[in-house]
């Protein structure tokens, strides 16, 4: 039997019910754009990219060595050595002029076409030269020391995925292939809209009454984080025609909106009830701790949240609801944040029927045992979700579930790592 | 007893010895620059900074309610309401215009200002209004669901250091200060300089001979991913001169400089000379696989490194040698790269004396046991260094020891994902 939670007189949505939601509502951007292979590494490829020729495109020497005919060397050995005539050389980017003829070889650097004709590369190790003669001290067999024609890639094979991500790798293969551009997905645009006449913008003066504009900037970096492109766009006053302007303006924009604060249910809480008008509400009022005022819609197929205006609150939801859908957008895999095993460091209540996010500090203890084993005690860093600073002095924060209304000292929590 | 491995006549330098002679070179980057706040995540702050005032700035209502003295209603409950006049209303990023009296309370809004002589808000759940009376239902004790001046942060605290990385709740600090600009750290500049005649600049056409450049396009997107800005140079002919003046270049551009290809000890191995005329060798030659003709220098205080000039055997070098010194150079904190262990899909064996870094798929089997448990298998990825499909296609790879020669199928391994 689990405690309802309300918010102005309506139960509160549970945390996963609510990323499902969004998530269900939510659409893998289908918009591309074309960059130059040296901005391509962590996009997302928005092509099928088949190899138009083979790579490398000739019989490579892979060692620097001597091209020739490995049967003419079947029998060679240190006692035995087989002695071939010298009728050129090759270094890498060369064309090979001479013709190659059985009984001769044609002198190779690493990375050099091998001549029509020979088989197989003796690396100079195993060789003597003799002014024009070189001796061959060892048996090769055909194909040694030679990169062949498409051994890295073949013509006509896929080599890349529409939808695959860009790894350094990934954008070798591209530039193995020739391509200066790829066509990638578009980052989902992410307008950031703080509300509230108290709100002030950063490098300002402050008016009595007024704080800085926190959200804007913790939701933009957030979003960067994620593959995003933040549009961080005017404060905008709490009066119904300024919010309908913004949301409008925002529609035109970007593909995902996010207003903060202006979401508790008091006298001018006028976004709630615009986005009623314009879309349809998927929730507003969430179990949670902190975050409880938010509220997402979608307006014209695009996703609009309201954050709460509290610091953490505000860049605690971001994080946990937010990153999932802009990934889904973005067309990036799941996140998977960082974890340690931590030792709570005093006992923590949590509100049955709330999921709490919890942020805490590490403390590192080695254990002293000489094996360099470590221990780690998570502490509370929570002050008020007013605070911007329970976020920015903790090291993580830990989920409690709704049912959990306590957890003792010393007991090992999971802690995901800011 | 070990195999010693050489490469020109000169024994290998271990791969730790080496990793370790670079990170004694190298220094933090100490060149700042200044970024607006909102292109200020992942960098790191060059500065302290103290807060120049209280956050809040004044005492802030927590809750919609009204503000009163805590002591007026100490006796209330909703038997024994404690009526009140209420004498006028603030909304956020307003200034209290009415004088507070005892006896009478003020409706304030989430985020207003608390006026001067209240002490407390009650909720307006805990009220009822009739006209200008306010009926109080319940006590509160002082400083309840009021944020006070200061509570976030005290003017004078040091909020940041000189040092830190700027995740999105640190941006958020600065925010909170009013800073729209910040004082970070450059990010170390890398010259990428592909050496080779047989080099062509992806986006042109190939002459026969001539490979596409892989290696400045995988450099780049690595550098990119480690905090560092990638400069990509001109391919630089195999010629003396040109070597000399595209090392002058770089020199006087870049915080680190990386050729790629050119140091297999072959007659056009210009590079270990310059090198070796210009400053210090830390090493020639490692005893890893792939990689071994990699070489790194000092010259007037820049690392220079020599790459070789295979995709695979150079991306790999980079990831696991040079982000550790880019790291240091960006003062960002030590890589820690993903890992799952997996079983090994089949034998695999190792040169003596040799760690190989062996590029591997992963396979990924649901045990079938209905508990939901997987079971990676890891199969080698790995063609021959020549090719960029070694890495391009692999999903991580698996360091495999000097002294180990053979690993059995079934063995776990730890797998670094790419």
């Amino acid at each position: 039997m689990s405690m309802r939670h309300y918010l102005g007189g309506k139960p509160l949505t549970r945390f996963d019910d609510a990323l499902e939601k969004l998530l269900n509502a939510v659409q893998p951007i289908t918009r591309v754009e074309t960059v130059v292979l040296t901005e391509a590494v962590n996009r997302v490829l928005a092509e099928t990219v088949t190899a138009p020729f083979d790579v490398p495109p000739f019989n490579r020497a892979a060692m620097d060595g001597y091209a020739l005919r490995a049967s003419d060397i079947a029998e060679a050995s240190p006692e035995n050595p087989v002695g071939l005539k010298l009728i050129g050389s090759v270094y890498a980017g060369e064309t090979p002029m001479c013709t190659f003829v059985e009984g001769s070889c044609v002198q190779v650097a690493t990375g050099a076409p091998v001549p029509e004709g020979a088989d197989c590369v003796v690396p100079i190790e195993d060789t003597e030269r003799d002014g024009e003669v070189v001796r061959i001290l060892k048996a090769f067999p055909p194909n040694a020391n030679i990169t062949e024609k498409g051994a890295d890639v073949r013509q006509g094979n896929v080599v890349l995925t529409d939808g695959d991500l860009l790894t350094p790798a990934k954008v070798g293969i591209l530039a193995a292939l020739g391509l200066d551009k790829v066509k990638v997905y578009a980052k989902p645009k992410v307008a950031i809209l703080p509300t509230g006449n108290e709100i002030a913008k950063p490098g300002t003066q402050l008016r009595t009454g007024q704080i800085y504009d926190v959200n804007t900037y913790t939701i933009a970096a957030l979003a960067n984080q994620h593959g995003c492109e933040p549009l961080p766009m005017d404060i905008v006053p709490d009066e119904p025609e300024a919010l309908k302007q913004a949301l409008d303006e925002a529609m035109r924009v970007a593909d995902c909106i996010v207003f903060s604060a202006g979401s508790a249910v008091g006298e001018r809480d006028l976004l709630p009830n615009l986005l009623n008008e314009r879309g349809t509400v998927l929730f507003h009022g969430l179990a949670v701790r902190p975050g409880r005022p938010t509220l997402a819609a979608v307006v014209d197929g695009k996703i609009v949240v309201n954050l709460p205006g509290f610091p953490t609150s505000c860049l605690m939801m971001a994080m946990v609801l937010l990153v999932p859908i802009w990934r889904k957008m973005a067309r990036l895999p799941e996140w998977q944040p960082k974890t340690v095993a931590a030792k709570l460091a005093h006992d923590v209540r949590s509100p049955e029927g709330l999921k709490q996010f919890l942020t805490v500090r590490l403390k590192r203890r080695d254990e002293g045992r000489g094996t360099g084993d470590e221990e780690f005690f998570a502490e509370s860093a929570y002050k008020e979700s007013g605070t911007i600073t329970s976020l920015s002095e903790a090291d993580g924060f830990v989920i409690i579930p709704e049912e959990v209304t306590s957890l003792p000292v010393g007991i090992m929590v999971t802690v995901t790592l800011l």
